[in-house]
């Protein structure tokens, strides 16, 4: 039997769960996963952005193509990109 | 004429367009850039906050001043700060 | 005394304050701090991800554990890893 506070709840309810208010049910976090890759390019997977870059022993420079891809400016053989999101 | 309905979803409608609760309309993402400098340091646009950096070919380390910018640790002439934001 | 809009109102109010819908009231913003540590390995505090790491003078070669722990690949006695969050 309906009251009329349950008729409320309910249409408020429905009304949050629609496409228009897409109302995070939980708390968005920083995600990031590693990317290693043996030449002098590491891409992240679709969705992910580049926050840092990692280039063999003694190389610290690199630039970011796309915010997708490290790139390492020294000659080396293996490069890491850190992959970040929201999840 | 008001039906419960519509006077339910005119109500959420518009305390979800109020201060109090910025909800987002749309997804956000973990968006970045680079910012280069032929110096030791490299400062991030207002807003953005620096997730990594890079420093000349043989130097691996930088500390980051005040989230915004990545100073290079080592006798470089080239830095790059990797700076992020929610967009 | 009650009218139909101040409890459809006071409703609403309730239903975004719960924990179903953590409305976010504030706009999050991507935070990060440094840790520094006189090893091998850095990590990141309690909450917060690993976005980036510095190795040393020499060293830009490192990965990532669990996502909150810079882990340098050479030999290096200085490691700091960049951890950030949404805040």
């Amino acid at each position: 039997e309906w009251t009329l506070k349950s008729l409320v709840e309910k249409n408020i309810h429905e009304a949050l769960n629609t496409q228009e208010y897409p109302v995070s049910t939980g708390a968005k976090k920083v995600s990031c996963t590693s990317v290693a890759s043996s030449a002098k390019m590491a891409t992240c997977p679709a969705g992910m952005t580049v926050t840092g870059c990692a280039c063999g022993f003694a190389c610290g420079f690199w630039d970011v193509k796309n915010e997708t891809t490290c790139h390492c400016l020294c000659p080396v053989d293996c490069t890491t990109a850190l992959c970040c999101q929201l999840a």
